[in-house]
């Protein structure tokens, strides 16, 4: 077999088989195929596309080409969660308690990743003495007597994925769904999980800006899923402005115990209660949405699901005293509303330059050596359809710089559109993608 | 500027800039741009194409990347002469004395190659002493003196060329028209004549199988030549049989001297007359075709043809007595003529397997090591349109190895069909372009 033969053949519009497939992951990864050959297959399967088995078996040789999870010790049905990412997704933080709340057992890896704020670790990191340095032995103890444990990433989940990912983005190779679906789920499938619920958000702050992308998106990840014996589900939500009101580390923490204390913004609860309601079904912990959905709002009224999520802290080194006293929460110095200069119905928040605005504050990373702020970012009064007099605050910047804060301010004011007439409500929950 | 944001512009089916495409191609020279990026920008290219300022403008970085040699001290219009190639091409033997008997200078780098059979200058070492070893000062005072004179091809010229296609040759990205029209036409350019006549060949034994590739090539090549000062002729012509009767290297030279005597094949006499006439134009010797082409029938006629192609090869230390007696020049020990197994008019011949049987003896390289058995190769007694009886030969093997001999005599017979009803002669001349 020669790699040139496969470029060619997918080149020409033909099906790579199971075999070819293997082979040309292997020998990249072992060095056997240049990245210039794998730059021009990866070019022409951006034109030529993959089908449903060609993506499964690109997945599966990225799963083999490292460790695999082996969580069968841990009893019931492990169910993890992955989000496409967007502005002010806190989700994980309070999710996750909730379903553990309800008996499903969490064992997730999570990332600090780069963007407008740091990933999960970094806002767990909000909790001093918070870690996620622990043994293997640790981290499965840990799931057993709490429900819940979050690791770091290793390295050696499907490595090869890392280094061909790497040879994507700087071969304008990045944007094509199959291979943002292989990528994803061949990490996911390789920690270990039994089902798989994952959160594919659309438009202005998400990766897929255009719905049908998202859609599609949605349906590679269920197909690579069912293909490789997972019960995966999507849920496609909207990110056409930020989640919840809250954008920025430890505001972002803030806003997460406040769901779980059952007084959340709207549209974040209602993602929690939907996710955390396929996640039920997934792990068998209740055979409809309605009994699940239920479930999920006793543990938040009855206080079980905080409790769960304090108790997480606390078991990986974090202070849960500031679950419940906020306050102790890192906090930055100053405060500052950012005035509408226009009065009307906002008509639309480019989600992405919101999250530029925290970026900006010092909440996100822009190279992996970047130092993240928690403390900084922005809680925004107004969202979409909301009616706003002019000098009425669009939102509170939280900032540590003035300097940073007035580039904020006005990248801020930029962001937002307004209408003299009502906006019909977007609709949160987009669609629903079962195998 | 990125090779990043270029990739991404090509691949989205955008139009690159002069400057763009230099900075392109001076840092692959450098090794700035890695080869991963260039082989994804190739096959962008492959599925987007290029439009003629771009094509002309990868020409031109491909034409400055190395020497251009100036011709300018030579008197007159010096007229280049280029083929794409195929089998029994031996026109640069015959063509380069006509039209330098009729005082047209010709300046020719020629190759080795790969194929069949071998390049233009292993078909002359036919001749014992014949050698392209010289120094530019002999290369000059030839062209002066004799009128002829054939290097072998510098690395000089547009070495980013030799880079390109390496890297082509290994990702699938070869067969773009734009990408091997600058190929060609880069070496070309950077060769120094003042005009150039190619020859695009169309048929099973030539590059472009399909004449609408091949009149695009041609037009391709036509509008780079043009674009970059350079008066350009292509004619289209069949390959869809070897050209001529014979094939391998020393039987190519006897025919391209039978053809100097005025007794060679009709087809291949007529491509001589054809591209020597537009030659004879480009280098304004001529008025007219009509003109043009009684001059070339004239210099075969009255032997000067012939006597400058045995001055030419005694200039370069060949022994010119084989012009005069074929017998001197390599000769094979087998001649063994291969029977009709079917009676019909030849009805196809599969032009590039006769090229294969070629290779089979010995006569080409497979590899850049392989030695050449200038002896070896295949008479053709039947072409398309002949009757044949069943028993009757339809050639003659000439070779060295009765093991060799057997083996292309069966890949031979395969190579022919044969039809109950007379066959529609093809037309040889397919087309002409000029800018």
């Amino acid at each position: 077999m020669r790699m040139y033969d496969l470029i060619i053949k997918k080149r020409n519009g033909l099906t790579l088989s199971n075999e070819e497939i293997n082979f040309m992951i292997e020998g990249y990864q072992n060095n056997e195929i240049p990245d210039y050959q794998m730059s021009a297959m990866m070019m022409a399967i951006y034109f030529k596309g993959m089908n449903a088995d060609e993506t499964l078996a690109l997945t599966m040789a990225m799963v083999n080409s490292g460790e695999i999870l082996d969580l069968s010790d841990i009893d019931g049905i492990k169910v993890d969660k992955h989000s496409t990412g967007g502005v002010g997704d806190k989700t994980s933080l309070t999710l996750t308690p909730m379903v553990a709340a309800c008996g499903i057992k969490v064992a997730k890896m999570s990332g600090r990743g780069l963007g407008h704020t740091g990933g999960t670790i970094d806002k767990l990191e909000s909790f001093e003495g918070f870690s996620t340095d622990m043994t293997s032995e640790k981290f499965y103890t840990q799931i057993e007597e709490v429900g819940i444990a979050i690791m770091g990433q290793t390295k050696d989940l499907a490595p090869v994925d890392k280094k061909l990912y790497a040879l994507r983005d700087v071969t304008a190779t990045v944007d094509n769904l199959s291979l943002i679906a292989a990528s994803i789920m061949s990490k996911k499938i390789a920690a270990g999980a039994d089902a798989i619920c994952l959160d594919v958000k659309t438009g202005s702050g998400a990766f897929m800006k255009d719905e049908k992308d998202a859609y599609k998106l949605a349906k590679e990840m269920v197909d690579i899923g069912t293909g490789a014996g997972r019960k995966t589900i999507a849920v496609i939500t909207d990110m056409d402005q930020p989640l919840g009101n809250n954008v920025g580390n430890a505001l972002e923490v803030k806003e997460a115990i406040e769901t779980l204390q059952g007084h959340g913004p709207k549209d974040f609860e209602e993602l929690c209660l939907t996710l955390g309601s396929y996640m039920l079904i997934l792990g068998e912990k209740a055979n409809s949405i309605k009994e699940a959905r239920q479930m999920l709002l006793d543990v938040i009224e009855n206080g079980s699901a905080l409790a769960k999520f304090a108790e997480f802290i606390e078991a990986q080194g974090g202070d849960k005293c500031a679950v419940f006293h906020m306050d102790l929460l890192p906090k930055a110095q100053y405060e500052i509303p950012v005035l509408s200069e226009k009065s009307g119905f906002v008509s639309k928040i480019a989600c992405d330059e919101i999250g530029i605005c925290s970026l900006i504050l010092g909440g996100g990373r822009e190279t992996k050596e970047s130092v993240i702020d928690l403390a900084v970012g922005i809680k925004l009064l107004k969202k979409k359809g909301d009616y706003v007099k002019q000098g009425e605050p669009l939102c509170i910047i939280h900032g540590n710089d003035m300097e940073k804060i007035k580039l904020a301010k006005d990248r801020f004011l930029k962001a937002y559109d307004f209408s003299e007439t009502e906006i019909a409500p977007t609709q949160f929950i987009k669609a629903v993608l079962e195998a």
